[in-house]
């Protein structure tokens, strides 16, 4: 059994944003030479998701309005994490969407359907923030 | 290590439905002649999810409310990606229900609770979709 | 490949309740003696969960509330599950908290984050239930 090890850096520029890292992942993979085998890519951070769905401008905007309504930001006050932080929010939004993610590699690459790809959700963002990309296998 | 990998399909004739898979990943496993090891079962689109939980009618119908009262699916106009397409509740329905899961595999069986089954969940159903299972160990 | 399997029960004293399980966990991976590959951690029964979050009371507050906005308890009477039972809510709340998670192991460590603690989250408690660790690598 061969594994591989690579953690990726992420800082956004906004406090929730989501990310293709689907590139990142594969070059990962090609990196690894692991042909069949699993990679688990998940966020290293708590207030953050590791999530495969579809790159679709519209639908990244849905996930926004819904996050919103089903675990609202504001008021801070309204949540009982938020003494001395202020983002018990993005806990919530991250548990909805996910920390982690496994997925098939077959023949060297990752066994996909036709729109599966794999973001990166940040959810208190504006600083170095890491996800972890592990794979086993042969 | 040993690797197994087979595509399962599934047409529904209404748009949303629970199916239960765990004979079919049990007839993967048999095939496979795994004993030990990590079965993944995922779906390949992104409106649709694999999960565990009962199979229990009264529950599955519980579901569906629920789905509907988190991400309902009419109007459809209230999703920006609905512009020419109509399942933005489903990608939002699978992301509450899970792309995957994870079951541990001992003595050539799927490692499982008292109640614990596999299920397909289709929320944007009325065609031919797939699903992966891929398993790995000796 | 080397694989590893333990039970951990959990009995809590109230309906709903949040365990740090990470040093049962880390106990299970020393006496594996694996030192590369995946350690799987998962609810053997379909009304509880294990998930990844902050150690912090505030945020478990916050769970709570949150969990009986999404997926209320009371009255038990809106769930067709509930016709010789009375748990649906807390099928629905595992559901959102999620069955499993999957971690990496480097160096015969868990490969976490800064604040990554694993939970049992009991829905339906007070009385004897499982959890499931099993282990692949190297």
């Amino acid at each position: 059994m061969k594994s591989y090890r690579k953690e990726l850096f992420f800082s956004t520029h906004k406090r929730r944003q989501l990310i293709n890292i689907t590139p990142e992942v594969e070059a990962c993979l090609a990196e690894s030479k692991i042909q069949e085998g699993f990679v688990l890519v998940n966020a290293m951070h708590i207030t953050a998701s590791v999530f495969i769905n579809d790159d679709e401008s519209g639908l990244h905007q849905d996930y926004e309005t819904w996050l919103e309504r089903l675990a609202p930001e504001l008021p801070h006050s309204q949540y009982k994490h938020n003494t001395y932080e202020d983002n018990a929010d993005a806990h919530l939004k991250r548990t909805v969407m996910g920390r982690e993610v496994v997925v098939a590699i077959t023949n060297g690459k990752l066994d996909f359907g036709p729109w599966e790809q794999i973001f990166y959700g940040e959810f208190d963002g504006m600083r170095k923030k890491r996800v972890l990309v592990k794979i086993i296998g042969e």
